[in-house]
């Protein structure tokens, strides 16, 4: 069973069955020091930094040496509409990168998303991958990793403290004052706009470059921002389950003489900040894109950025790092790039192009990667076609559908999956009408996926309590519904030799595939008719706006922003927005919440209900069973992470 | 003018004049890689790890290696009573480590604290030395470092949502629901307590270990922490100058079901955790400082901690790499130990025991460690000796007071130092008798600091207007009250060149020290007799204390808290509590406002008067000058960072 490792950064697993606890497969493996899979990889030593033994950032910089390259497939990975338990996306995007790197003898980079650190102490534990498909080491990935996430929380922090300041100091000062102090003469009593105010100062079209110049409306115009403090969306993030600050009152201080205001903090992740690095293209484009990012409106109406307030080039600096991304690597040695972890209703939810750029590179032709997207593929799919690859300019040969006999079960019409609880009898023993009557919701993603010209293959991640008959009724039913192939898989319980057949049947899809890449939508349509595309695409019969929605379309629209891409924010549970329709529902109509925007990140995300962006933590956090293990001089760490995702 | 250089990795400065910008000679210079350094300085690759090519973690396990080293001559940099500008005290630390390494051939380590970002951002700006001593590379030791400060923040507020949520959760559950979802049973119905509930057992005084045996109030004991909400003394904090922060009511969501509370962030260097980075002394004793830090009051009076929590051992799985201090370097290639740096006021304001005891192993027998101590040398080498190196063991052998003309003359009765505005007439010409009237300050610092039984030498930090006439005054007092030697140094325009004379007194003193270290007061005193004794040492007639912190010296006491060591929380700019009673006052009375506790760092800080925990940015803060320069496939930080220290 030993076959020869296809390289020499490649790991053989010795599997046990029953599969042990994550931690315990993660620990029981050395891992490799990362320089030897940057150097396996073809990464040269002068375009990564390391951080520590086990992670490098790959500098932006290989993309200029790599430029004559060809880029290799591309794989995104999808799945049906889950469970709350979750159906194996990572696991399977990382077993079948075992598979491919460590049994096909192909070059193959995994990008996966960086997670939040906030729900690893909470109730989800951490997360990377499972059982024998893993990011190693599990506590490096889950825990600070190589800081982006705390980058992304600075500088979303200190835009949030200048808009407040800003308005503290417009309200005590004249319009001179407030110039004098913005542009304060130097020793020879000399003015002179700082680079960034020259932003503002060609966005209010005056071309003026000499501050004593300005005519006093000018100096009123360009001093003033004029903030609006109900308009304010920029809110404070922090990686923490901290539910106390979904809603707060700030500026209660007495030095703040009575500015109180209504605001709260978000997950770091749900930060546009997150966003724009997952979107961004260069450290170029990312500065243009920190300083468009809107805050809010002047009392006029009028969107204020980070670059009015004179920030964009220091929020850049605070992000230079977090642009490059993390080399890890797999429990079997495969080279794996993980980088921004958006969230996949308000933002996204898929990692940086910037990786994937660099992967396909690296891996050349013929080479594989294999790049996550978040939640069910009516939701990442989507994002990832309609927003992340209209960016990139990137084209996949092939979108995976990952499925369990758990969920299908569950849209065949089986009770309710509760996490925390027991799973009924239906979903352990073989029910094959079940499966079969759950697999409209299946053919849904299939249709809905092939509509972008991309061959569909379908991973069916076995459990054990999984009947042959089972997995047969699934095979045809995706057959039937136009999928390139169906494969059963097993790397959970045997690492990349369990995703072989679907390493193969991946590899002919991608050999296969010629269509350029189909959008779902134009951006030039209206922001309501990009809307509808979208809803009808989930199944919905029409689109119902609030009053709310409708004002905010129409503020946008003038603001000049309705030739954005659209970023649904919908429950990952059903196609539509109530999560118990199961299955493929068709009698719905969509209704849109609210909608607001992330211009530096390049999306308007339409609200489905209620989104919550700060979670919470249980009476018993996982954080009771973290701890170090101090014995003799090593210094272990002692961690139980829940579930496997 | 080249003397050859001592060895391979110093580095030779073309020095020009006037003095160009810091970020100018800093960006002038081309770093050495951090392994040339950890080379030179004898520090094996597998006791650190890289964070890129400028930084490392010098790992505690070197420690277990060097153990039978012997430990070099440790020196301490304080000074006198400061101008708001500063007397170049880091400077001086790093321009004096720059002579002894580069040009008299010392092996030598500089250990400095972290800066906090927050201020680079506002009005401080970047702060690594100054002129030709600094550390570089700028941008990497003022922004994230190697992510210490941002798991400070991360861990600090882990504890603070486990607060809220749990007084949420118990406002809710029934004794026996809270204890069943804290010891859950297991799939065979069996339960278990978590290592860390078994702490809580131990101080409560229950000796049993299986959750089954437990008595109903036992049960209740157990579970209900029942922490008094008012007593909380636990903030949140970000590293961001936010001061809407600094007095905020949480819990306003719906979800939250009306459990407001006040409550505000300070600066995350105010965190506790910050201050128990600085004095832990292994991995072992962090765990235990994490877990017993106290965050308020159960209803009946009884400290709650980070262990009632079952937080002591997740806290310090997040700050498991922040004990490595980080290897940086000087402008002239010596090794610089860059680790913690808590408030100097609420905190002890000194760099980590850690990095101290690796540094005087590294450098080992007729090697030299200098170490700088925040604020004047009444605050900061008060602190090192008294609370530092009464939890290290440490003796060290030279203290040195910086002084300027400048800060001089402003206690012989110059007018106002304001920052922002122009020096008055008085400090940029001739003035013997201020400067003589003025060296009051630095004789009863002289006195105060030889107490502590090590030899003082004076380091008078010329600026280019001093002249010879009033540094001869300040070297005849400085002997006069007793120094070892008084030396002129210009290390801010020259480089280590311009502190040789420092050095070569330095070694001296070093060289004639035999006492052992002689505490100010012993810990098994009462706390009024430590404050007291501290208040004597500032020229204080007495002490007075407020109701407030009458009854918490007598909370603390009942706590059994009262053996801990003192950290008085006072103003940095006057030896009294009154800002502007300047020279060596005698007449003032110490008004004790209130007093608090730390418990896990291990000290007492009574409050002088009220300190500001969270700064605020001004209206045109430094972060307008910080952008990058995107040219060609170079990107460069563009900074300006204003002021010298």
């Amino acid at each position: 069973m030993t076959t020869p490792a296809p390289n020499p950064t490649i790991r053989r697993l010795d599997v046990a069955s029953p599969v042990p606890a994550d931690i315990d497969i993660a620990n029981a493996v050395e891992p490799l020091h990362i320089a030897d899979i940057a150097a396996e990889l073809g990464v040269p030593p002068e375009h990564y930094d390391l951080y520590g033994k086990y992670k490098a950032k790959v500098l932006l910089s290989v993309l200029d040496k790599l430029q004559g390259q060809q880029d290799g497939y591309y794989v995104v990975v999808g799945g049906i509409t889950p469970t709350p338990l979750g159906e194996g996306k990572s696991t399977t995007t990382v077993g079948l990168c075992q598979a491919l790197g460590a049994f096909l003898d192909k070059k193959v980079v995994t990008c996966v998303r960086q997670p939040s650190q906030g729900p690893t102490f909470g109730i989800k534990g951490g997360a990377a991958g499972g059982g024998y498909s893993q990011v190693i080491p599990m506590d490096e990935f889950n825990l600070h990793m190589t800081g982006d996430i705390h980058a992304i929380t600075a500088a979303n922090n200190l835009l949030a403290a200048a808009i407040d300041t800003r308005i503290f100091h417009e309200a005590s000062q004249s319009d001179k004052a407030l110039f004098n102090r913005l542009c304060p003469p130097n020793k020879e009593g000399k003015r002179r706009f700082a680079d960034v105010m020259l932003r503002r100062l060609i966005k209010l079209g005056i071309s003026k470059t000499d501050p004593d110049e300005l005519t006093p409306e000018e100096v009123r115009r360009f001093a003033r921002l004029d903030i609006d403090p109900a308009s304010i969306t920029w809110r404070r993030v922090m990686d923490v389950n901290d539910r106390f600050l979904r809603k707060i009152t700030v500026g209660q201080g007495p030095e703040e003489k009575g500015m109180v205001r209504e605001t709260g903090f978000d997950i770091s992740v749900a930060s546009e900040i997150m966003a724009v690095l997952a979107l961004t293209t260069s450290l170029a484009d990312m500065r243009e894109r920190l300083g468009r990012m809107v805050i809010g409106n002047s009392k006029a109406g009028e969107p204020v950025t980070a670059d009015d307030l004179g920030l964009g080039g220091a929020l850049t600096v605070l992000m230079k790092d977090a642009i490059h991304p993390t080399l890890m690597q797999t429990l079997e040695g495969t080279p794996v790039l993980v980088h921004a972890g958006p969230f996949a209703n308000i933002a996204h939810g898929n990692s940086s192009i910037v990786a994937d750029k660099i992967a396909l590179k690296l891996v050349g032709k013929g080479g594989f990667v294999v790049t996550e997207a978040g939640f069910g593929a009516d939701i990442g799919t989507e994002k990832f076609m309609d927003i992340k690859c209209r960016y990139s300019g990137l084209t996949p040969q092939c979108a995976i559908i990952v499925a369990t006999i758990r969920a299908l079960k569950m849209h065949g019409g089986g009770p309710d999956v509760v996490a925390g609880k027991p799973l009924d009898h239906a979903y352990v023993s073989e029910n094959v009408a079940l499966v079969e009557a759950g697999c409209v919701n299946l053919a849904k993603h299939i249709s809905n996926t092939k509509g972008y010209g991309v061959n569909v293959v379908v991973a069916i991640n076995k459990f054990a309590t999984d009947t042959d008959a089972e997995m047969e009724v699934v095979k045809k039913a995706a057959m039937a519904a136009g999928a390139f192939d169906a494969v059963v898989c097993s790397h959970h319980a045997h690492g990349g030799k369990g995703a072989v057949d679907l390493g193969v049947a991946v590899q002919r899809a991608c050999e296969s595939q010629a269509e350029p890449l189909k959008f779902l939508y134009p951006l030039d349509s209206s922001i309501k008719e990009k809307i509808e595309s979208i809803a009808k695409f989930y199944g919905a019969s029409g689109v119902e706006y609030s009053e709310q929605a409708e004002k905010q379309i129409e503020m946008y629209t003038k603001q000049g922003f309705s030739n954005l891409p659209i970023c649904m924010a919908k429950t990952q549970y059903s196609f539509s927005h109530v999560p118990s329709m199961k299955g493929a529902p068709s009698d719905f109509v969509l209704p849109i919440r609210d909608v607001r925007a992330s211009i530096g990140a390049g999306f308007i995300y339409p609200l489905v209900g209620t989104m919550s962006t700060m979670p919470g933590l249980p009476t018993r956090p996982c954080f009771y069973e973290i701890d170090i293990l101090c014995c003799c001089a090593i210094d272990r760490v002692q961690f139980q992470f829940w579930g496997h995702s």
